[in-house]
């Protein structure tokens, strides 16, 4: 897991963007993944107004800072990387995949977050035509989410909100799984005598039913015993199931109350 | 790398989804990753119209189908995931990351297209609500994106299409591959359609055997879904479970022979 100081090293910089929809769209995914800081490398106004309304993210988004140029927006950065869409270029830098390039995001991260000075910028183009060379120009190397490229081999680039939203993703993916604390399976297998209970319940009610009459075949008790094992049962479940063929017996044996 | 066959094993579920936008940004990231198979399951008319313009994703729209039902929407698939925000209810669910979910999907993937049948069901609640726990109890069990969670708690949860994408990228990204221990089994999983067959059958057993009335907690139509999905049923077991079950019901209306 990323630290909150660790989080703040890292500068997502989006260049020459324009719409308000898709600002707001990065910036929620910022958000989502604990990132705050946001820069816009634009000549132009930028439509900030208009993006404030985006859900969630209007904290990022009142951080936001502009820029006049990529070099500015990226001064105080010990490590620039930029993204781009395969293909879309003849590429003079190195180039990694998103998920070899994670791990030397975060060996900067880290020792910029230890050592001090530096931050990582992560550079993204407009949706139309990515970073240009002179934009590029400015990263150490750069980095690309591997699409499907079918035969076919037509252009493609993923929208802008979504290409962050996985790359910030992949910088608190490792990390995040293990020690995240979601809902194992905390399930205590039921141990054998309770599966063979439930195993001789199961062969009542299959009596019961004349269901071993019928389908003599499948109701050899090493059968019935293999069954019930194959339901993977836990110490939640299990009582169920003997709770309901109780009361299936109970039913069929007259069903008066006791 | 995902093959074709693969690739194509895999359906995208959106529950209820309403959002032209959404839709539109959920199919791009489809098309992005390489995925085909966009389900909706929604009662309302499906605003696909004003998706269609959505850049890059026409092929996945034209292909799109919709269902009246959670239930046929997932009837042909083995394995169906659900996505949730950690923390929006109390899950009965095994919940994994989805880091770690990645894994047990390829496995499922790959067995279904190497011996046939089922496919892969992904659900996707909406943005504002997430999925039921009527909708969750069709699944087998949930994955979550890990995201940043402040101190103040604050309820996180992603955008639709970005959300999408990142599950997406999780897939095809490599290095997830498959873990061949965890295949050794050959059973061929059950696909929805029966266990929902099962699901019902059971739900008439309780309800002959007047358990419903006595265990009115352990009845709830949820609550019985999620115990037959938990059985983890192969398409050996389901037919015999299925018999086991009508012949209680024969027996307990009446018991006479045909």
């Amino acid at each position: 897991m990323l630290t909150e100081a660790e989080l703040d090293r890292l500068c997502v910089v989006l260049v020459r963007a324009r719409n308000p929809s898709n600002i707001g769209a990065v910036a929620r995914a910022m958000h989502d993944f604990g990132f705050g800081r946001l820069r816009v490398a634009n000549q132009f106004p930028v439509p900030f107004e208009a993006a404030r309304s985006a859900v969630d993210a209007s904290a990022v988004l009142a951080d936001a800072v502009v820029y006049g140029s990529v070099a500015e927006a990226v001064a105080d950065c010990t490590l620039v990387v930029g993204t781009t869409a395969v293909g879309e270029r003849n590429l003079q830098h190195e180039l990694l995949s998103l998920a070899k390039a994670a791990p030397r995001i975060h060996a900067e991260i880290e020792r910029s977050t230890a050592a001090g000075p530096g931050r990582v910028a992560l550079l993204f183009g407009s949706e139309k035509t990515g970073l240009s060379n002179e934009e590029l120009s400015h990263c150490h190397w750069l980095l690309t989410i591997p699409m499907h490229q079918p035969g076919d081999a037509r252009h493609v680039s993923m929208n802008l909100g979504q290409a962050v939203a996985v790359c910030l993703y992949e910088l608190v993916r490792g990390e995040a799984s293990v020690d995240t604390d979601l809902r194992a399976n905390t399930a205590v297998p039921a141990d054998a005598a309770s599966l063979e209970r439930l195993t001789a319940l199961l062969s009542e009610v299959l009596e019961e039913t004349e269901y071993t009459r019928r389908h003599a075949a499948n109701s050899d008790p090493a059968q019935v015993r293999r069954l019930v094992r194959r339901m993977g049962l836990d110490t939640v479940d299990a009582p169920v199931w003997m709770g309901i063929l109780k009361q299936a017996l109970w039913k069929m044996r007259g069903g008066r109350e006791e």
